[in-house]
């Protein structure tokens, strides 16, 4: 398999939600590959996308304000690309139970739209879209492999459940090149910190360097997480292999940890901090799956990847960024 | 238990696609239970709403045409129910594959805006939802119970398990009574008989009464069927039982048959006709699902529901009812 720089040397790559934080993470990675880059991006205050994720690349990128649901913008957009990376959505599961129209109208209605147009416009393009671990629901056993039923506990789950669905089928039935990676807790540098709609690890991040305590809920729960370099090597991975089309394939880290556990050693690192332990009101409640770690052995034996950062080496390269660029983040 | 009867006397109830094959048998019945009913159809031309479904009960029931996609309609109709029946739907797989963005708005969108208005606006009410066979795909084992896995294999599949999901999701964390009913081919008066968007079935009773052949793809596929009057008692069942709430059943009827035995078997009880077996093309081929038939031994044991019509039977009266009025129909 020919390197990543020899493959994507003046290709044409479309990210979608390209200034969040993964997006903006492996637009890094194309620019050193020499690909030509477009970044997509809503900027929805909500949502993850911030241009300073991008400071300095972004000379060697162009980037289209626009949000995925304009399908009008994304079918321009989306002609005459080799590459497209699907991570715009909504992520924020407690949103997508207070507003689940806004949740479908991005994570399944824009992601058919940008399907439809490629079926129809270029059906050459090769896609790799970002699902979750969410559409598991609470898991049945553990680790949970691809295999494992799909119960989603909340409205976001569910409608990524269905844009996963249409990835698989355009590629399956239409032809369309489409790899699925669905994706455990991801942390890393240009995450969100400003609340927990992206990640709870990104408030904690916050919460620590502000001096405040980490709230952390109940703290039993074990999960599991991936740096975000090694997602961005997945993705990659996908994009470059013909082995992944029509498939779907579980990330995941280092063993899992006990959220009580990732406090510790989150305030260990800092060197201070202290941790508060609150417990689930009832509505809350209802949509937590419990444990949750991936098996990602399918990825491993068909695209080669593993991820190679161990999660303290992640927490600090993490807490080192926060630590110098914490303002424009909150 | 209540009878029917008892239960659904001056209740309010709404149907949507209350014009449609099943949605109007379902009307008749819930007229002799003495029902305030609304009836909501579309009367798109390629659905299966029909003024004809109706004529011998206009004057009990109030029709209100409106499409599930008008929101601001369904809003309104919504309201002040104490049951809907949600049997509006787009049905035809090769539709959903040709233009999966009105199958999105239909069997998906409208769905989540339809209960969004419960949860807002009439929390009490219980729905009924009827859901499809076709999320599950092509059987790894059967008869095919509940648990087998989610694994739809074109658009109209997939967003009828997001629909179904929105359902359960709404009951479990919303506390909504919703329950879903997955529905096998159901045959029957009223059923679409103009083309195959519906049933094939349909397609097949207007070859025979036309004196064509009937046109059998392939043959050898098993399937299983249940007559429309067993739909309407198990739509009844689960309005009446808080036991099905959050919870999704099968349907099925007789053991299954043959594609190609059943067309045998519709010649015979007509007297007459022939059938040509057809190939299908590589397009078609890639979203066939082979043998299918249901395990609903869960809606035996908690609704107390079973299918009383045999095949033959429900073939009879199918036919007799198309020979005395077919003309209303093609």
């Amino acid at each position: 398999m020919s390197s990543p720089a020899d493959f994507f040397q003046g290709r044409s790559v479309l990210i979608t939600g390209g200034l969040g934080f993964i997006g903006s993470n492996l637009a890094r990675r194309l620019v050193a590959c020499g690909a030509k880059i477009v970044l997509v991006d809503s900027l929805v205050p909500e949502y993850g996308g911030n241009l300073f994720n991008i400071t300095d690349i972004a000379d060697s990128v162009k980037v289209n304000i626009s949000d995925v649901r304009d399908r009008y913008s994304l079918k321009y957009l989306v002609q005459g690309q080799d590459f497209i990376f699907n991570l715009a959505g909504q992520t924020s599961h407690l949103d997508s139970m207070e507003d689940p129209e806004t949740d479908l109208a991005i994570n399944c209605a824009a992601q058919l739209s940008i399907l439809e147009t490629c079926r129809k416009h270029c059906p050459g393009v090769k896609l790799v879209f970002a699902s979750t671990r969410q559409i598991y629901g609470k898991p049945n056993y553990l680790p949970v492999d691809e295999e494992h039923p799909l119960n989603p506990v909340d409205v976001n789950g569910i409608n990524k459940m269905a844009a996963e669905f249409y990835h698989t089928l355009y590629s399956n039935v239409h032809g369309l090149k489409a790899c699925v990676l669905r994706l455990t807790n991801t942390i890393g540098p240009r995450m969100r910190v400003r609340d927990a709609r992206q990640t709870f690890v990104g408030m904690w991040i916050r919460q620590l360097l502000e001096g405040r305590p980490i709230e952390v809920w109940e703290g039993q729960q074990l999960r599991d997480f991936t740096y975000v370099e090694d997602v961005v090597d997945a993705m990659l991975a996908a994009a470059l292999s013909e082995e992944g089309n029509g498939r779907v394939f579980n990330l995941g880290g280092d063993p899992p940890i006990s959220l009580r556990d990732l406090a510790a050693m989150m305030i260990d690192l800092n060197g201070a901090g202290t941790f508060n332990v609150r417990i689930f009101p009832a509505e809350r409640k209802k949509i937590d799956i419990g444990d949750y770690y991936s098996d990602f052995k399918r990825i491993r034996t068909a695209l080669a990847w593993e991820p190679h950062t161990p999660l303290r080496e992640a927490l600090v390269c993490t807490l080192e960024y926060y630590r110098a660029n914490i303002q424009h983040y909150v």
